[in-house]
C-alpha cells in the first residue's frame, strides 16, 4: 500500500509487438497482410499497483489472443483493424477506460500468385479510444530517400564555436518517420488516403530546392495537408543523414560532387509539424 | 511560403548521438567519461521552416562542437554538464527560447590504472531549460534484472479470449527504462543521487514478492521516492521479458521450475509513474 | 618476442566497413552507388605481431583513402571496382601477399532525376587476389521471400524428442544470403551477370513445390548454375523463419491457413551449396 | 533431381538459437544459467535436397526439443552440454555424421539469493563431433575493452594514400571475441578454464605497451597459451574502435589527451591467432 504522500502517476499496459501474418487465399492469388501489433491499455488499476489485486487487470496474453482471432476475420487497413481492436478493449472490460493500438505494417511486393520479396518502408497507424472518441493517426516510417542536389546550408548563425562552412550543394538525405493525424475517425478509404499522402510526402521531398532540412520538413508536412483534406496534421522526424564530401586533394584528385563519406554518428535531427488552421482537438492522439 | 490556412507546429532541432569519450589524466591512474550527447533546440525558427531564412539557426554542427568544447573543462556529472549545455544554448543565441539534452553514460570497470572492460547499464540524463527555469530528469535504461522465484499471476479479468493459465510461481524479469525528476534544477551531488536511487530501485526489484508487474514498478518507483527526497517523481517503462516454462512431458520428463524458453516477441509492457504530493509541476521536464 | 614453441597462426588486417556513396552527375540525371567496402590484408607481418615493428603495415587508414580515391575514377560495378582495389594492395605493397575486398551495395530506386528511395536488397562481392590469381564471388544478402503455399514437410525420421506434425501445406519464408563463385575473374559484364543471377534466386523459389527449405535451396542454386554459364559453385544460408498457424480454436474459431504467428527465434538454419562438375579449384574464394 | 553435371556441395542444417534458461533451486539460493543455443548437422542429406525425401532428415524442431530434454539433467557447463547434445545427434541418428553446436551463454551477477542483474560479457562454446573424435573451442565474444594511454603507432608503411599521422600515445579500445581451441575433449573443468583464459585475456591487453593492436593481438593470445596447457590455439578477432582526438584549436583550446570523440564506422579489423607448436590437428574445430 503506498503513502498517503505518494501517489500513482499515469500508466498504461499491453501486449507490445505481436507479430501477426494474415494470408488471404483467393482463388487464384494470395494476399499477404504482415503486422506487429501493439496494445494498451488504461483504466481503473490502482489495485494491482498498489496491493496486486488483479482483478481489473485484462492479461497481456488475452490481448495478444484477441489480435490473432479478430485476424480472422479479415484486415481491411490497419487503421480499421486498431479502430476495431481499440474500441473492442474499452468497450468489453469494465476498468479499462483507454486503448491505444500501434500497427506497423512491412511491405510485400509480388512475384507470383503465392510469392513475395519483401519491400522496404513500413506504414504505421496509432489508434486512441476513450470510449466516447477515437484519434487515427497514419504514418510511415525508415523510409529512406536522398537527392543529391538541389540542397543548400548557408546563412546560418554562428558563435564562437561555429566551424561549418556554407555550402550551396550538398546531398540531402533521411529517414522519415511521418505521422498524420486525420481529422475524424470515421470509415473512410484508408488505403487510398495512405498511399496519396506517402505519395505526396515522397515528391514534396524530391521536389523541393532545400534551403534547410527544416524547409523541406514543412515543404513535405505541407504538400500532404495541401492534397489530402481528410488529415488534420503532420509530425515529421527527419534525422539528417550527413553525407560528407571527402578531401581528395592530398591525393592530387579534385572532387567535384562525386564522392563521399556516409556518417553514421553524430547526425542532425529535425523535428516538426504542420497543422491546419481549424482542425479539430488531437485530444488523446499524440503519445 | 505557407498558406495562411496551414500553420508551423511544434518544432525543434539539434545534433543526436556525440559520442564523446573524456580521459581525466590523474598522475597514478586514468578516468574515463563515455557518453552520447544528443541536442535540442526550440525557438524562433518560423523562417528555416517557410523560407529557408537560417538566420536564426545555429548549426547543429556547431552545437557538436560546443559539446566537445565544453567537455575539455571536465564533466563533473552528466547532469552538471547537460545544464550547463543547455543554458549556453539558449542564453547565447537569440533565437533560441529551449534547449533539451539528452546524455547516457556507459559503464566501464577499472581493470588497471589505464585499462577499463565495459560494464552492463546506462545511465541517463535529460535536462531542459527554458530560459527561465530547468528541470532535470536522471535515470537508467536497459537494466536487465531478473527473479527466478517471488512472482505470481493470477485474479485477472478473464474475458472469451483468455486462455492464460494462472501462476503462483514464475521468472520475472524486465529491461528496466527508469527516469527521474529531480525537484530542483540546483545543484546537488548528482552522482550520489544517482547511485543510490539506482540501488534502491534494483533492491525493490529484488525484494519485493510480485503479484503483478504494476506492482513491482510501484514498488520500485515508491522505494526511490521514499528515499531520495531530492526526487520529486520516479516514471518507468518495464518489457515483461516472458520465461516460459517448457513442457517435458512429451519426454516423460517433469519440469519443477527449472526449464525455460526466454521469448523475444512479443512482450508484455507495463508503463507507469509514481509522483510526491507536492512535487513541482514538471513543466518541461518529460518529452 | 614469442617464445619457440608458440607460434603465430593465420592472420590479416584491414579496413572495415568504409560507407562510401558516388554520385555520377550526368547532365540530365544523376545516378547513386551507395557501399559499404571492407578490405583485408596478409602477408609478412610476423613482426608487427611479435615486436610491433611496422614497416611492413600500411595502415588501415591508408585502405580507407584508397577506398576514397579510387573512388573518384568511377565505379562501374562491384566486382570490377573490388578487383582493382585487390590488385592494388598486393602489386603495390611489397608486404602484403593477399588481399580480400568485401563490399555490400544497397539499392536506390529512383524518383525523380535527382531523388531516391532506398530499396530493399544488398548486392554483394567478394574479391581475393594473392598476386596470381583473382577469384570473385557476387552475391545478394537479406534478400527476404515467402511463398504462402505450395510448401510441405513429411516422411522425416523421427527419435523419442520428435513432436512436430506433419504439415501438407505452411507458409515457406526466409532470408536468402547467396554467394555464386565466377569460374574466371576476366572482365565480363558484372552487373548483367548479378541481375540475372538473382532473378533466377527468386524464381526457383517461388517456383519450387517444396517438400523441405533445402529441396527449395538446391532448387535455388541449381537454376542459377544452369542459367549463367560464367558461375561454378552457389552457396546458400537460408534461416527458416517460422510462420506458425495459430490454433484458433479455443476461440470457436477455424482457421484454414489464414492467421499466422511470425516467430523470431529459435529459427531453423538451412546451408548448403551447388557445385558445377569441373568447376575450377575455388583457390581463396571462400573466406 | 539434379543433372549429371551439377552436384550437391557441402551443408548442414539445424535449428539456430533457441533460447534456454535454466535455474537451479538450491534450497537458499537459486543460480540461473542463460543460453543461446544452435544445432548444426551433417550426413546422408543428398535425397531431402535432391527430391524431398525427408527420410533422413531429424527435424529442427526435434534438435530444439532436446535441448530442453537435455537441459532437465543439468548443465555443468556449456562445453560438457555441447559435447552431450553433439554426441547425441549422431549416434542416435543414423544418417547424422557430424554435429556443430554453439552456446553462447549471458552473465548474470547476484542482486540476492534469487535475484540477478544482467552483466556484459559474453562466454562461447563450439563443439564439433564427427562420430569418433570431437573438438571444443571456448571463448569470449563481444568482451569491450580500452587502454587510455600505453598504445602508439608509427613506422609503418606509407604510400601516396597515406595521410595518417604518427601516434606515440592513443586510446586503444576493442570489441573482444576470441575463440581457443582445447587440446583434447576429454572431461576436464571447463568452468574454471574458461575462467582463467578469459582472466589472462583481459590482463595481457592491459598490461602490453602497444606498438600496434596485432602486437596487443599475439599477446593476448600468446598469454593464454603460456598460462593454460589445455589450450592448443587462440584466435582473436579485433576491432579497432577508433577514438579520435578532437581539434579544440579552431575554439582557442589545447587538448592534451583529454577529448575524443568515438567513431563507428569505419574501424579498422585485425584477425590472428597463435597455436602451440605440436597441438594437435584442428579437424574440424573451425569453421
Amino acid at each position: 500500500m503506498t503513502d498517503h504522500d505518494i501517489r500513482l502517476g499515469d500508466n498504461q499496459y499491453g501486449k507490445a509487438e505481436t507479430r501477426l501474418v494474415r494470408v488471404d487465399r483467393h482463388d487464384d492469388r494470395h494476399e499477404v497482410t504482415d503486422l506487429n501489433v501493439s496494445t494498451a491499455l488504461a483504466g481503473d488499476l490502482a489495485a494491482t499497483h498498489l496491493t496486486g489485486d488483479n482483478a481489473g487487470v485484462l492479461p497481456t496474453d488475452t490481448q495478444k489472443n484477441t489480435v490473432f482471432a479478430f485476424a480472422r476475420d479479415g484486415i481491411s487497413s490497419i487503421e480499421a483493424f486498431a479502430l476495431r481492436l481499440a474500441r473492442h478493449f474499452v468497450d468489453a472490460t469494465p476498468t479499462i477506460h483507454r486503448a491505444r493500438v500501434r500497427i506497423e505494417q512491412y511491405s510485400w511486393a509480388r512475384v507470383a500468385d503465392h510469392s513475395f520479396v519483401r519491400d522496404s518502408g513500413t506504414r504505421t497507424t496509432t489508434v486512441t479510444y476513450d470510449g466516447t472518441a477515437a484519434t487515427v493517426v497514419s504514418g510511415v516510417d525508415d523510409l529512406v530517400v536522398m537527392n543529391t542536389t538541389g540542397s543548400e546550408f548557408h546563412g546560418f548563425h554562428s558563435d564562437r564555436y561555429t566551424t561549418l562552412p556554407e555550402t550551396h550543394d550538398r546531398i540531402l538525405a533521411t529517414a522519415v518517420r511521418a505521422d498524420w493525424r486525420h481529422a475524424s475517425a470515421a470509415d473512410t478509404d484508408w488505403n487510398t488516403s495512405h498511399r496519396e499522402a506517402a505519395r505526396h510526402l515522397v515528391e514534396a521531398f524530391a521536389d523541393t530546392h532545400s534551403l534547410s532540412l527544416q524547409q523541406t520538413l514543412h515543404a513535405m508536412g505541407e504538400r500532404v495537408l495541401r492534397h489530402r483534406e481528410e488529415l488534420a496534421e503532420v509530425r515529421l522526424s527527419l534525422p539528417n543523414k550527413h553525407h560528407f564530401l571527402v578531401d581528395l586533394s592530398p591525393f592530387e584528385l579534385d572532387n567535384p560532387g562525386e564522392v563521399f563519406f556516409a556518417a553514421d554518428r553524430p547526425y542532425g535531427l529535425i523535428e516538426g509539424g504542420v497543422v491546419r488552421d481549424g482542425a479539430p482537438d488531437p485530444g488523446l492522439a499524440w503519445w
